[in-house]
């Protein structure tokens, strides 16, 4: 892609009321509008990283079987009330709609917009699952959620409407779901390596409800996170404040001495349903020995958008974003300096090459932009490799690579750049 | 995929208010589940087929210069009030919701779900567009629109929510738009004709507001279409009734004789937008002779839900759907037949050969169905290809292979049978 065909820009204006260093690099750099608080869109290049990482956890759910759906956002009342979970009394988040009806616009049936999608997939499992050998079944997606969150201030980290990937598992019995929520855990603790996070991202126990005794969330330590947790550097794990009791402790066999109080943010979590849903809901399955019995469910939930907005808050530097290479909108920023014939063709040659090559180049053509606007531009989107051409770097047949993460810049002849960046 | 791993089954129970046999047969194959009039799930193999019908789409949308985003569908009541179109008397298809307050859950300020995105986009653009330079912009998303339709009875061809593909372009003069605008007619009709639906499908003049003469609809012939169109089957065009007046032929150069009545669904349109929305909501840019200029658009739009729903109604048999190939989620349904250890290994083998080769395969593994219920399914589920492996087969090493359109079975070896499908 050349910079002079990316519609967005690059800007110094971010809304006033934007208080998040997340949600105010992402403005200025482009990837991201904020529509109102706690609602943004995603711009070409934040919708290409927010589809990588999208992409790394499908790959990472598919590969303990998941099998990927999409439910719907309008859900009826009937439904939750089932469960207990419609009344805004108990459910605080709720945004609600209404139908059209003969009388007119909005006088029909009540309608909530899905904050959760248990209600939903736990019913339509009726229809697929009866006897044990249906069983299990590990089904997601990557759908919208919709959340009446009173206050909305941590960018793209905490918002009103954002896409969610939920997985739900189907059990024959408690033993089964606990070997799935293994490996949905290890599965877990794979997507946050892969994105960059798995050095400061801790399996951390919380409280568990009715049917565990603790559920996981995946804490990712960083100073704007909402919660607080108690780290194990030594084991790698880490205890909620929730669940920070002299009882807990002695169970997972650690002592308050051994532990760190950290700020952090929950960018995943997996929990023991149990059978709170099947029950409500009536899934029901025969057994091999005729008997009939309660599925048991679990749910596994991460936000992308939450992830994007904590690689943000985690890498950014003085200069802008930084994004870990799996992740990056683009692998390398290409800087034409200057407008001479033999700059342009040894710039457009390199796009060519390293495109050919399988590179992801976003290549800064502009004429009418000076060289420190497009380092800086460089730097503020954040892309892993910058590499210029100029007439300096032509003297010598090479070009000017530099890491966004390093202060040097390496020459290297068009072999190299192309080794170093594929 | 092994049919005994897919957690869908396939079904006889349609629910009883279901009057559309798209959504009859596609909730008989396990390919959506109806949540409620108008509201569809997409199950595994349904949203393979939906993201197979967005690929054609999202790759003819790139060819002609489209960056793709994606836009909230909450939407401030401010922000439409500015182009009058927030008035339930004037736009009857608003879900609207309330944000939370202090006071309790929904007293804060009202918010509409998108039921198209204009407004939000071109306000947006406001940030990006300053200068002829920066002119054309092609945007375009594939975003869940929600209608509140009254009445809901084409099962996924009219939905209350629903994803969308809308492209917007921002252009320089009346000009740039027409030449940008026959683009995206030529690629409409490429996306039709790619998935299945050219032969059947036309470019249809209809009414265009205030800005132009004529949008165009690609209107698609089928006995369940809402609209009714004349069609000219000598100049491939179709005249929707809106506009079937004898100044309106006079224009377009053909008689009434020539023209056959004909019920039809709308499977896209393309509309020029004038200045309609850069005038309410400022979109202006400087011209390269300093003058101030506004922004001419136009909007694009595609429902790939409708598109999978006319496909399933104008293709689908006696006994089933029948997928074109090039949007089919497998290209073949493997039917094991019989339980002997040279028929699964004889099968297994194939299956492995097959999905080696870049073949999709949909294995019909179980031991528990009869050979009517595999060929049933198989039918039902409109899988490009049907392979066989059994006892009878077996004899000459060879594969029975019939394709769904087609009565003949052919008796192949392993070679010619993965030459066929690959």
């Amino acid at each position: 892609m050349k910079v002079s065909q990316l519609f967005t820009k690059t800007t110094k204006n971010v809304p006033a009321d934007e208080v998040s260093k997340n949600a105010r690099l992402l403005i200025q750099a482009g990837y991201i509008h904020k529509e109102m608080a706690g609602v943004y869109d995603y711009l070409p290049l934040g919708l290409t990283v927010l589809n990588n990482i999208i992409q790394v956890i499908r790959e990472e759910m598919n590969a303990i079987g998941g099998q990927e759906l999409s439910l719907s956002s309008l859900q009826p009342k009937d439904l939750w009330e089932k469960t207990g979970r419609w009344d805004d009394e108990l459910v605080d988040i709720w945004f609600k709609t209404r139908m059209h009806s003969g009388e007119g616009a909005h006088q029909g049936p009540e309608l909530g917009l899905a904050w959760s999608h248990e209600e939903a997939l736990t019913a339509l499992m009726r229809n697929h699952i009866r006897s044990y050998k249906d069983l299990p079944v590990y089904a997601y997606q990557f759908q919208t959620k919709f959340r009446n969150e009173l206050r909305s201030k941590s960018g793209i980290m905490r918002c009103r409407e954002f896409i969610m990937k939920d997985m739900y598992s189907f059990s024959r019995s408690q033993e089964d779901h606990d070997v799935f929520y293994e490996q949905a855990k290890q599965a877990y603790i794979k997507i946050f390596e892969r994105v960059g996070l798995g050095d400061i991202t801790y399996v951390t126990f919380a409280s568990g409800g009715l049917f565990s005794k603790f559920s996981h969330e995946f804490q990712t330590i960083t100073d704007v996170g909402e919660d607080t947790v108690y780290v194990h550097e030594g084991k790698k794990i880490a205890i909620n404040k929730e669940v920070y009791t002299d009882e807990v402790l002695a169970d997972l066999g650690v002592t308050k001495d051994e532990l760190v109080e950290k700020r952090a943010v929950e960018v995943g979590n997996i929990f023991s349903l149990g059978s709170r849903f099947s029950d409500s809901l009536d899934l029901k399955f025969t057994d091999a020995d005729g008997t009939e019995k309660t599925v048991i469910m679990g749910c596994y939930g991460i936000g992308p958008g939450r992830v994007m907005g904590t690689i943000v808050e985690h890498f950014a530097d003085d200069k802008g974003i930084v994004w870990p290479e799996n992740i990056a909108p683009y692998k390398v920023y290409l800087v034409r300096l200057g407008e001479s014939e033999a700059v342009l063709a040894e710039a457009d040659g390199l796009y060519e090459d390293l495109t050919k090559a399988g590179a992801l180049v976003l290549y800064d053509d502009r004429s009418d932009a000076r060289a420190g606007e497009k380092f800086a531009d460089a730097d503020l989107l954040g892309i892993p490799y910058r590499v210029v051409v100029s007439e300096k770097t032509l003297v010598n047949k090479q070009f000017e690579v530099k890491k966004r993460t390093e202060q040097e810049v390496h020459m290297c002849d068009r072999d190299a750049v192309i080794k170093m960046v594929v």
